[in-house]
C-alpha cells in the first residue's frame, strides 16, 4: 500500500501494471500479506488510535460548528468499545474464506489433446471509494489482497490522519511481502476523484460505498462499471390471508430495526380485505413507536375507522411521490391493493391482488429487495418470479438482504445492477473468469463437416 | 414480435413491461414460441426470399455505384444455397439447448424454516443493434424468446425488406402464442439508435454485432451496460523451443483461417534464438501466401539473412504503431523478445522472455486472445496465468476463440468486458440471478450474539 499525491493517471496506470504481478501470487503468499497486515496493525494500535483521536477532535469541533452530523462523528470513533477487534477479526475473517480465484468452473474435451476449461481469475484494478469509517480501510484492502485485484482507495475527509495512519502501517507491512506496493493505493485529495472516474482504460470497475448522492453521482459520472445500489426502495406486500402477528413483527424489525439502512421497508402494499385486521394491527404497533404513516384514501379511511381515536389522528395522506421516495427515516406509505369484487372465485381474486402488487412494486421499487407476507405458497412463487428485484422475500424481512446474514462471510456491497453481480455481493463479486485451451497444435481451419474435416468432441470432463 | 415506429422511450417502455411477463413463461411456453417461429418461416419462405431479392436488387444498385462493397453484397442473399435451412435449423437448435433460466445455483439453510435461494432469470430488456445480415434477426430473437429477455433489434439498413418480411412473419407467429407482442420489437429508423441508447432505466443490456466502428460509438454514446469487443488485437508469441511445424501450422491458421476476423493473430512475438529457424520458416510459409511482414528492426534482420533473396526483399518495417493496431488484412506485425544474453541459466532465460512477452501482450492486446507456442508446460502455465485476457491459449490457433468451437450451442457475442461475461458468451451471458428466502416469520432483529439471540446455520445444502 502507498499513499500517494501522483497524478490519477499515473494511479491508474501504476494500479494496472501492478495487478499483473499482484493476479498470480499463490494462495499462501496472498494470505501471508494478509497475516502480515494483520500484525502490524495489531501491534501498532496506539499510533492509529493516536492518529484517530486527532480526527475525533477536529470532527468533533465541526460538529459543534454544526459542519458535521453525530452520526457521522459516532461512527468515526475507531477506539470505541470493540471496533478495533472487530476490524483485526476482519482481516483473519477474510484470510480464512476460500481463496476466490484460479478455480476452474467449466472443463471440456474440444477433442483428443485439446482442453478447454474456465477458470476464475480477478477483474484487475477496483476504484473503491467510502464513507468516513477508519476501518473500513482494513476490510477493503484485505478484500482486494484476497481476491488479487489491485485496489485505489479513497476514503472520507473526515478520518484522513486515520485512514493516513493506518495506510502506512499497511505500507510498511507489505513492503515485506510479495504483494507490489502499488497495488493497494491510498488517495487523500477529494479532488482526485472526478479524474480517477475518467482513467476507464485501466481502472475496471468503481465500488462506491456511501450515501445515495455519492453512488449517483459516480454512476453519473463515469464509463467505469459501478457496482453497488444508488437507492433501497424496499416493499413488503401484505397479502388478505396473512398471519397478523407475523406481519407485524416483520413490519417493526424492516422499518425499525435500521431505518437508515438501504434494506429498511419504506412503502407497505396492503390487500384491503386485510386493512381493517392485520394493517390496524401493523398500523398500532408502528404508530406507538413514532412511525409516520402516509396512507393513501382507502387505507386512511378504513385504518382511521379502526384505530384509537388518537392515533387515527395522526394518520397522514400519502403523496404519489411518497410511494417512490427512500425516507431513511421512521415514514412508511401505505397503498391499498383493492380486493376485486367481480373476481369469480377467491384464487382468481389473490391472483389479481398479487399481480397488481408485483405491477406496483416493478415500477416504483428501486429493485433491491421486496417481500410478500402470505400463508399461501402459490401466491409467494407468483410474487416471487413475478417481482424484478435483486432479492425477493417470503415471510420474512427486507433486512435479511445481507452478506453477513447470506453466510457469504464478507459483503463487498448490494448491487441492484441487472449484470454480473446482484444482491448482497461477497468475494466472487470481484472476481471474472478466463479461457484456456491446452493443444497439441490443432487449429481451427482442421474441423469442418464433410470428409476430411476433423469433429468436435465437445464432451464436459470432470472438475 | 412487431415492427414499430413508435418513440424510441415508448419502444423501451414497452419492452420492459412486456419482458415482466415474458420471464415468468415457464420452458414449454417459450419452446412452444420458437416452434412456432420455426413453423412459419418454414411456410412463407418464398415471400420472405422475395423481400430479401428485392434488397439484393438496391444494394447490387448501390454496389455498381460504388456505395457499397461486395463482401456486404455477398451476405445479404437469404437465397444462397443451405443459408435458409440454417436459418431455420438455428431456431431448433436454440430450442434444443437447456434453460438458462430458473436454474439454482445456491441453496444454503440460514436457520431452521429459512431458506435462500439463488435462482437464474432473465436480464430483462435487451437491445441488439448488428449488421446487414437478414438471418440474424431470427437468430437473436430465438435466444431473447429461449432466455426470456425482452429484444428491441435494429439491423443493418441494407437488409430493411428482408427484416421487415421476417419481422411480419415472427409477429403472426409468436401472437398465437404466450409471449407477448413487445417482446420481440423491430426499429427500422437508424435515427432511433442515438435516442435507445439514452434508455437505460428501461435498457439492462446493449449488444452490437457489426464493425470496430459501431461497437466503439455505442460504447461511447451509452450507460446502458455493452456486451462485445470493439477490437480483437490477438497476439502469438512464438518460444525458442516451439516446435516449427506446429508454429507454421498455427500461424497460418490464425493469420488466414479468416483475417477480418476478430480472434484472427495480428502480431507475431518470436524469441531472437528462435527466428532463424521457426521465424524462418512462417516468414516464408506466410510470404509465400501474399501476407505482408511488417517486421522490428532486428527480427527483419534475421529473417533477410535467412530467406531467399526475393522473399528478403519484401520484408517491411515496422512502426511501433503496427503493434497496436488491428490489420483485420493479411498482413503481421513481427516483434522479436530479446534473448538475455545474461541469464545464468536456461531456465531463467525463459523466465524472462516469457515475461517480456506477458508484458508486451498486457501493454498492447485488445484482450481477447492471445496464444503461446512452447514445448514446456512451466512457461505455458506462466503465459496463461499472466496474460489478462478473455482467452489464453496453448499450442493452438486464436481462431479457437469461438462459442461454436467451445461448444456453447450458440454465440451471444464475445466480450472484452472485465466483467459479467468474458470471452465467447452463451445464453449464460444474457441471464442473471436473484436471491429468494423463504421464511417463517423470521426477522433481521432476532439473530444477534450473545443471550436470547438466534445464531444462523448458514448450512450449504444440496441444490
Amino acid at each position: 500500500m502507498s499513499v500517494t499525491d501522483s497524478s490519477p493517471l499515473e494511479i491508474a496506470k501504476a494500479a494496472s501494471i501492478s495487478s499483473r504481478s499482484l493476479a498470480i501470487l499463490p494462495t499462501e503468499a496472498r494470505n501471508d500479506a494478509l497475516t502480515a497486515v494483520h500484525a502490524a496493525l495489531s501491534s501498532e494500535r496506539s499510533n492509529i488510535l493516536a492518529a484517530n483521536a486527532e480526527d475525533l477532535r477536529l470532527a468533533a469541533k465541526a460538529a459543534e460548528e454544526g459542519e458535521l452530523s453525530q452520526s457521522v462523528l459516532k461512527r468515526l470513533d475507531l477506539g470505541r468499545q470493540g471496533k478495533y477487534e472487530d476490524m483485526l477479526k476482519g482481516i483473519l475473517d477474510v484470510r480464512a474464506l476460500e481463496d476466490p480465484i484460479n478455480k476452474v468452473s467449466l472443463r471440456t474435451k474440444l477433442d483428443d489433446g485439446l482442453e478447454l476449461e474456465r477458470v476464475t481469475c480477478p477483474i484487475g484494478v477496483l476504484l473503491i471509494i467510502f464513507e468516513a469509517r477508519p476501518e473500513v480501510i482494513a476490510n477493503i484492502a484485505s478484500l482486494a489482497i484476497k481476491s488479487g485485484n489491485a485496489a485505489i482507495l479513497k476514503g472520507g475527509k473526515e478520518t484522513t490522519l486515520s485512514f493516513l495512519s493506518i495506510a502506512r502501517v499497511i505500507s510498511t507491512a507489505l513492503s515485506n511481502t510479495s504483494v507490489p506496493n502499488a497495488a493497494i493505493q491510498l488517495v487523500t485529495a477529494r479532488s482526485a476523484i472526478a479524474s480517477l472516474l475518467t482513467q476507464d482504460q485501466h481502472i475496471d470497475l468503481c465500488i462506491p460505498r456511501g450515501s445515495n448522492e455519492l453512488v449517483r453521482y459516480i454512476k453519473n459520472n463515469t464509463r467505469i462499471p459501478v457496482l453497488g445500489h444508488a437507492d433501497g426502495l424496499c416493499n413488503i406486500y401484505i397479502h388478505s390471508d396473512a398471519d397478523v402477528d407475523m406481519a407485524v413483527k416483520i413490519l417493526l424489525d424492516a422499518k425499525l430495526g435500521y431505518p437508515a439502512a438501504c434494506n429498511a421497508v419504506e412503502t407497505l402494499l396492503i390487500d384491503e380485505s386485510a386493512l381493517s385486521s392485520v394493517g390496524a394491527k401493523i398500523a398500532d404497533a408502528l404508530l406507538q413507536r413514532g412511525v409516520s404513516l402516509r396512507c393513501d384514501a382507502l387505507s386512511k379511511a378504513i385504518l382511521a375507522r379502526t384505530l384509537d381515536a388518537g392515533k387515527a389522528a395522526i394518520l397522514q395522506d400519502a403523496a404519489e411521490t411518497d410511494f417512490s421516495t427512500e425516507f431513511l427515516a421512521p415514514i412508511l406509505a401505505i397503498k391499498t391493493i383493492p380486493t376485486p369484487s367481480t373476481a369469480t372465485s377467491p384464487t382468481e381474486a389473490a391472483y389479481v391482488s398479487t399481480s397488481l402488487a408485483i405491477a406496483h412494486i416493478n415500477a416504483h421499487s428501486s429493485h433491491h429487495t421486496d417481500a410478500i407476507i402470505t400463508a399461501n405458497p402459490v401466491m409467494a412463487k407468483q410474487f416471487q418470479a413475478g417481482v424484478d428485484s435483486a432479492c425477493v422475500f417470503w415471510n420474512t424481512s427486507t433486512r435479511m438482504a445481507d452478506g453477513m446474514r447470506f453466510g457469504f462471510g464478507t459483503e463487498v456491497g448490494i448491487s441492484t445492477n441487472k449484470i454480473h453481480a446482484r444482491g448482497p455481493v461477497g468475494l466472487e463479486g470481484i472476481v471474472i473468469y478466463k479461457y484456456l485451451i491446452s493443444g497439441q497444435g490443432q487449429v481451427a481451419g482442421e474441423y469442418y463437416e464433410g470428409e476430411g474435416g476433423r469433429k468436435w468432441k465437445h464432451e464436459r470432463m470432470e472438475i
